[in-house]
């Protein structure tokens, strides 16, 4: 039986280790140069896909170089350069040429996660993000860095993956050429896409409102071991969470507030909405965070009172059986009747048997009468309840 | 017995499953398209009431269309537009585009709940606050947004249920022309509102007032498993209204401050006065949710202490019977008298049983001595009493 | 016994329902009026006391109407106009007519209590204060609204209470020209009296002062369920000293920051000593609140310190006698010795009774040595000291 | 017994006693003439001890009356004048004279314990600091008021206390003319006294740091209601360092940023560094209260784990013998065995009895093996070490 | 068995001792001569290397007299020059001459440690940094001062410690001119050094985040007394690595904000890089922080767990035999049954045993089906595991 046991204990093992990477900041070996990438060797290769807009048109290139990109940077039309991955040092490199990125910038691009920010280049503001996805069949989210550099007709976004992205409806809308995206400049793109980052962090957040009430429940029904470890399981990734949003919410500020020529004052309204929603995101998170933490008291509570249930239990039982065994034990004495008519008489009566056990149930009746008075039989519902039905 | 038992258990599930509306945001598919409204379906569309005034004179009018308004905006006379309810996606759009709303701002209104603020758009003042009520027959609170914009003869706001509200005493005033509201332009009317909305936090406090103080004396004198559940529940409530209160003051403290021209001097007096309520309604939550937490902290006391109580009981019969039972036994124990004098010659003794018994009745005396000195006994009364009287 | 027992217990509760006061603000019905009084009926109309003097005299005459102070006010002494008690809305009106007051400060005025502040109107200041003074007879302390409204040549003061205040040594200084106060502006009696409210703080701290050390010495020596609930009266009493010192602290800032022209040079170097004062007072709210939070994690503890001796005895008394028992039992077996010599032939020993006393012995003894070794009999003592000498 | 055992206890509560002094502030009757002094009226008439030095000489007076103070105030040289004590009011009102003191000052200088601060009084500076000393022979520190007015070629200092003081090395420097001081103005003087006072505090730190040392070996190996206590003391005396340190920082800090012509530049950076050390002195303070808070969380649980300890140990001993009395009083049970062979024939068997104990025997050494199994008997040892070696 | 138990104990507090020089600060003797060095007299007198390069050669010399340097410092190279130890008043107080250090600086330099700071003194920076590297076997880190004086065209660092430092790759990178470190000034190597310090924190955080993994598994499978004590110790660590960063932070910011001449814009821009990572390493501190105290709660969670589990097993145990024993007791009394046929009957039933065995077997077993159901029995396997396989 033990063996089958074993499974969730592990399980729950594995998913501690597995979320202590929400933890995890890239650092260089100290001492190491400023702006030497790390990158996986076994990633695959970067996908960089272009796409040039105007009011009018819309095209979509998969370019196999990132100095094609050249072409398009300084004409009119917007061009949104997705570069998916970061697994060759040699692209990204070039990529930085390009774009005539500082070497530290494509160090904060390349050796991912780091701090959200914003860092103005006068040519071109830097960005950098949290994109968080919830997992599908698992309680967590994904994670993953989304760099901007957004010059005055292009955007350069680079994806930590390349698998995942919640970019698909702002792509939508500029092929259906749907809202004013189409009408706008490269800010209002990056926007758009910080837009819908930050919108991402609502579904996340949405699955925690759904374990809190969850382990509301579980902690007044039937707290259990378990129940505790999801409880510290949840503050750890609210707290990974917490990390995420904070840093955002300043950047977004910082890009309000300072004044680049870069960003529309059209635009800026926008990021102010954006800026709101960071906000509330920051809210649900710290109010997520104060539940927790009230579930955590609830436990402690919880499991008192359980031990509470238990030694009445224990007293009840001790406190009816304990006397009457030492009645039974008086009639057990084995002085000599016949010696003396003050040894035990009781035992020759002719009703002694009867008489000892309806003085037994008495006193048994009496007990169990002052237990209930009290209400302790009231609760032994509940343990069972909250075994059962809980 | 179980059967009936389990109803008050789903009670307070429902119960948290009710609260937990108080942790929702309103929020887009991450990506969508800016100014998007989300209307319910199933919702009656808003009725559109006018009430226009001046000094002389006020009219009550139920507007069919939302076109209908433009004829009373330039006018020189007051005119309070109040949509109630927020059914209907198209006439939403139409009255943004009567007042010249940004989609932004439309979404804002729509898109409910959204966190309180203030937006400044020259020609308007746009103002998200967040209407409580209490509810009439159960614990908590209904939480309604309302929005404002305020132009310079006009004051649009916008409810998202059309069944309640507080302004009912400031429709009175203008009806009856009492107290300056007919002297006086649309600032001083988003004022009266504003002052109702802030002021109705004030009853939905009481009843917490009164719950705290309940709950202080069930936590004395009763804790019950319930009372730890009553006692989460109220600090999650605190943390709802804490939430639509701190951003309402931030959006009225931002009213006084930033100098917008649609705001006379006169009533940024008013408004210094709603602020300062506003300041209060945060200072009792404070104060609440600190004597909630200070609650918990007694409940669990209460918890141990009832434990120490219910080990003194079990400790108190354990220690008397377990030592007399042993006596018991020694006497029970068969060795044979008759073949030495030291074999249990008590047994044959004239008196051996009765003063036996009156050893055990020594022990027994000399035990419940011993704990009558130490106070264990008051104890118990109090035990009885917590569950009697208490 | 109950009956006897069931007084000290309401005794608790009324003393919460008292407290409760402590945390009650004013508040309007939702949407009423701004400047509506709120004055209570049975109380008697309030008695007004003019106090005019300058460096030669000093008069004091009881008004019989609000009215006739208009003659002092403008005169180059100072008028000290002092109105005990909130009884009648017609005088209150009147007096708010005679200084020129605006609705929403005579609002502030009469519906008490309000959050102590500072407001400047040009011609006058208007500064709200509360008044502490600890009860004579009970814990707790007093609390009432003074209003201030300081002229160029004139002070009104406002008491919620007729009978109390603790200006009778300003009274005082002025009768007996005493001190710098009669060569000095109405703004140097300001000072006076509110450096006689901050200061009327210190006799309060020291009645918790004292309660601190009672609770210190209880909670070491003899924790028990009416411990607990002291310490929670303490922390609510303390929350709200704190809610009455903290904006008073801010509005004596106020008045020394902002350049007022009612208040001289002179006296705002008095008023930073009065700041001071309040700094004092707030310093110790703090310090006292977190050595009452100090005292709940020692209650805790002492009550599971308690709870580890009342185990111990049971863990003691069952240890020993359960295998004493045990072996009774053994001799009290009816294996038929006459079958067999193997069948319990000690029974038939000629000292088998002594060797087995002697055996039994021995093992308590043993344990007895065990549980000594260890210390446990020490702890016993302190049970017994907590409960008689504590 | 007892009698003993009572002394530690009294000891505790007037060590209670004693700290309670340390959140001690001196506060006037409500409403009294500022500027009232209080002398304790036994105490012994301050002296007056002059130094007076430039860069060739010093010399040091012990001077009769306050007035011959005048004498040097206005010379170039450098003149320190030392009050030692605050015994005679009359004398310090004539001090207050001699050196021009507003009456404020004054009050501040006497009515000791006040916050410190600092006050700019145009041609002299006051500065209101506490210096801490620790305890030779016991636990908690001493604290005095030492008052500085500086002025441009004095410093007056007033001490509280005449005995102790941390200045004898200033004194030293000065007679010996070590270091700069006697090249300097009295501003160095003054920063040197206050140099002395910040690090005055670090073997107060010192002593802390080692009772925090102590109570972790003591809270892991052997935690008793002394501990507990110990925590809360330590707690209680790092509170009023905190109070002490505070204030005083800020005061350096106004020292250093508020351009008082009497501070040199030269002196600024000397109190930069003094600011540094209070800042550290800060630093460890809430250091230690944050160990000592998280003492406290140890303490708890080392007395949950002993609980457990005692519980298992009560638990094994009732496991083991509860089931073979249960055996014993199976065969201790009077069913007739001539009645038929089925009535209990295991007593009249040959070897009836040994197996009777073979089989008690190895139920108990089957429990044992199901106790050790799970390592319940390790624990066992640590309870006696606990108590003997820990 | 005690014997070889002592051992862990002594370790334990061994390394609290250790872990205590984390929180020691240098101080003077209270009122000691400014700039007073203190110098360990048993220490090695430093090293001095310096390494001078321009952008065509590099040239590392170990000087034998402090004076050497002075040759250096005025050349356009850059001149790093590098003092391992504090071992000689002498030599420092020489070097202070060469490099023109105000005594306060030398002071800061020699007594370490001192709290890291930025100081200007016009034509030099003083920056003074805490080092930390992780220990190789054991838990915990060392942490050493470096003292950075940045002039025009030369660096003097002075380390604490001669044998460790992080500084090798920089100094590789200065001898074999990889990166910009030889094209540039001095500033940017003091930036290279600054990046190795802070970056130097990560190796550090990784080890705690580590620990904090492998505390989780141990304080939900298994914990015990030594789990708390490696909680408490993280704290406590974690402690003094806050107490490391935080000023370092500060004192990065300070260096980008205050517009020293010193440093240069390009180079600003990397330290805006440094100051990323210090905030990084701050964020992963608090995270840490936060966490740990989590621990804590599941700890003592955990401990109310296990002590659950061991009353379960008592109830169980007490439960099921105090009522059989009651049972036998019974069947164990003396009654006559020849009196009477009222007495104990039973005894002469032919079947009275096997009855009397079935009726105690229906009892156990309706017992254990009674526990079974509330789900008693699933938790010892939780026990057995926990102790077993956890």
């Amino acid at each position: 039986m033990t063996e089958t046991r074993i499974q969730p204990m592990q399980l729950v093992n594995q998913s501690i280790q597995e979320k202590a990477d929400l933890f995890e900041y890239f650092y260089d070996q100290p001492g190491s140069l400023p702006g030497t990438l790390r990158v996986k060797t076994d990633a695959q290769p970067p996908e960089i896909v272009l796409i040039d807009y105007n009011e009018e048109t819309a095209t979509r290139i998969v370019l196999e170089t990132p100095e094609e990109c050249a072409l398009y940077l300084d004409t009119e039309s917007v061009s949104w350069v997705d570069v998916l991955g970061l697994g060759s040092e040699e692209i990204l490199l070039r990529l930085g040429k390009v774009f005539n990125l500082h070497l530290l910038v494509l160090e904060d691009i390349v050796n991912v996660p780091q701090r959200p920010k914003v860092e103005d280049y006068d040519d071109h503001l830097v960005i950098i993000t949290q994109m968080v996805m919830p997992k599908e069949k698992a309680d967590g989210f994904y994670s993953e860095q989304v760099s901007f550099i957004l010059g005055k007709h292009y955007l350069l976004t680079v994806q930590e993956e390349p698998q995942r992205d919640c970019f698909k409806p702002v792509r939508d809308r500029i092929r259906t050429a749907k809202g004013m995206i189409r009408k706008n400049n490269a800010d209002y793109l990056a926007y758009a896409l910080l837009d819908a980052i930050i919108d991402g962090f609502f579904p996340v957040l949405e699955t925690y409102g759904e374990r809190i009430e969850e382990l509301e429940e579980e902690v007044v029904s039937n707290p259990t071991h378990q129940t505790l470890n999801k409880i510290y399981q949840l503050r750890r990734e609210l707290l990974a969470l917490r990390r995420a949003i904070w840093p955002q919410r300043d950047a977004i500020n910082t890009l309000i507030r300072d004044g680049s020529h870069l960003i529309s004052e059209e635009v800026r309204i926008y990021l102010r909405d954006c800026y709101d929603h960071a906000v509330q995101v920051m809210d649900m998170v710290e109010t997520y965070r104060e539940l927790s933490s009230g579930l955590m008291d609830v436990y402690m509570s919880s499991i008192s009172n359980k031990m509470n249930e238990i030694m009445k239990l224990l007293t009840v039982i001790s406190s009816i059986f304990i006397p009457l065994t030492f009645v039974a034990g008086i009639y057990g004495m084995n002085f000599n009747t016949e010696k003396s008519p003050w040894n035990m008489p009781e035992l020759n009566w002719y009703l002694g048997y009867p008489l000892c056990l309806a003085f037994m149930g008495a006193i048994a009746l009496g007990l169990v009468i002052f237990f209930w008075k009290r209400g302790w039989f009231e609760n032994f519902s509940t343990i069972k309840k909250n075994n059962r039905f809980g």
